[in-house]
């Protein structure tokens, strides 16, 4: 059975996991990600990790890693990063791990690698035309049609956050407008902030006094799974793929979000689609680590 | 050299080319397509073209046809039509036609024949990656990804128009929202007509006034352009293709409507896809004809 390392470089922690061809995820290791001293720190933490769950034995052949930001899997290099990872942009991500640890590595982008994970292990299992969108600090997504991945023709493919939605709020990429601006984690927690004065520190505690009856959490967790749900059914008509599956820290929300989503998405496709599945994301957490690692194994080096 | 003829089955019209393999269009016929007179005129006009052009030669080898509505071209099947096309819907095109005419028919949406003729012989000649858009009577689009021409898991990919866009005004197709219902030249027609109380019939005529300085036929074209062209900019992040091709009768209303589209799509879009180009169609009222016939010189009988 092959041996491989799958890692999940993200804005706050770094994640590495141990993995065989059939999935099983047999050791995971997790540190904070140094984001703020560089990329050489960045690089040396995955580093570590992948040698700590490798060991001296021989039996690990190659490393996938999925990392935050605008990734081309064809030179191995980030294009782009937010300051979320100072300094990333420009890393030749694949040529410096792959120096530092001894083995083949394939790179891509985070949100890709959690496509790749629940497509092979998770709710996207045995489909051809998926589309995966996961909601947390930013708003990404990963497209998959006819069984392949797709990265634009400048690796920019699965910005879903990045899409007209929303009253014109400023939006992290400097535009105006953009989903991402009012339906991600963050864009929640301010606007509840923003209506009550209260000093909530985390959507968890925006998640519980809207489960508890809160009609202020309530109606700011609604009104950004609609602008959010809108979104997607607005793709759906364009991409039509066979099911939408969604991940991120946000889906964490409870059940009124998850139903203004999908009453959302149902409001904007056509007839031909409103029997479209929109499930959770299967893997959660892991969802990213498992597909790095199918990369690694699905790689031809 | 092989000889094929291309039907383009609209709402309005019907023509049919025949074409050689090199995309030489040698001669052309249009009628009137009888659209309330049920789908067996229909299918008899386009007949009597398609016959009308192969002659009893024996040349032509096959028929291919681009439809309006949402065709399934792997059944031949019309899945669903609008109004527009009455009784439309459920038409086993392909099989009807074939009967009548006696050659092997390869089916299309008519906007997805549109994009291949501007892939064979057009503006996006050379790109694997195109996202094409037609704006009139309704708003299409066809998406072609590594090459290949994406019909989508329920025939419904390239729905543009019913993305969320503008006003919540009703569109076409039921819903509330959709850029089709602001962007789309009856809708613009409409509005200039709602904000000034004249009696204009024809898009042409508001386009006319724009270019003579009336400020509301200005304001009309550029507000639905800007709606349609940051549509255009949230898609492109989310498929990120190599260009944009737009065409439909809509195009033709002048410099002013073309700014404001690039504009908006340039506002909308992430930094690595500022340069992405948004050319017009170079095929016209051709396009489709000449892509129908492409369908039917690739199809494997």
């Amino acid at each position: 059975m092959t041996l491989v390392v799958g890692v999940d470089i993200g804005g706050t922690k770094t994640s590495a996991g141990l993995v065989d061809s059939s999935g099983a995820l047999l050791a995971v290791r997790t540190l904070p990600t140094p984001a703020t001293r560089g990329r050489d720190a960045v690089l040396g933490t995955a580093a570590g990790l992948v040698r700590e769950l490798a060991g001296d034995s021989g039996k690990v052949t190659a490393v996938g890693v999925g990392s935050a930001g605008v990734v081309d899997p064809r030179s191995g290099v980030i294009v782009s990063a937010t300051g979320a990872l100072a300094g990333w942009a420009g890393t030749d991500l694949r040529g410096e791990l792959c120096r530092r640890v001894g083995l083949p590595v394939a790179v891509d982008n985070d949100v890709h690698a959690h496509a790749r994970g629940e497509r092979w292990r998770g709710a996207a299992a045995g489909h051809a035309d998926v589309l995966l969108v996961v909601v947390g600090t930013g708003i990404g997504a990963s497209l998959v049609l006819d069984g392949r991945l797709r990265h634009g023709a400048h690796s920019t493919a699965g910005h879903v956050g990045h899409v007209p939605g929303g009253d014109g709020r400023l939006c992290p990429c400097g535009a105006r407008g953009h989903v991402e601006a009012v339906a991600s984690g963050p864009a929640l927690l301010a606007e509840y902030r923003r209506r009550t004065g209260a000093e909530v520190t985390h959507l968890a505690e925006v998640a519980r006094l809207a489960a508890d009856g809160d009609l202020l959490a309530l109606s700011v967790l609604v009104e950004g799974a609609t602008v959010l749900g809108s979104a997607i059914g607005g793709l759906l008509n364009v991409v039509d793929p066979e099911i939408v599956v969604v991940g991120g820290g946000v889906t964490g929300c409870g059940e009124a979000w998850w139903r203004a989503l999908r009453d959302a998405v149902r409001a904007e496709v056509l007839p031909t689609l409103r029997g479209l599945p929109v499930v959770p994301s299967a893997l959660g957490g892991d969802a990213a680590l498992l597909g790095a690692a199918r990369l690694a194994l699905e790689a031809t080096w």
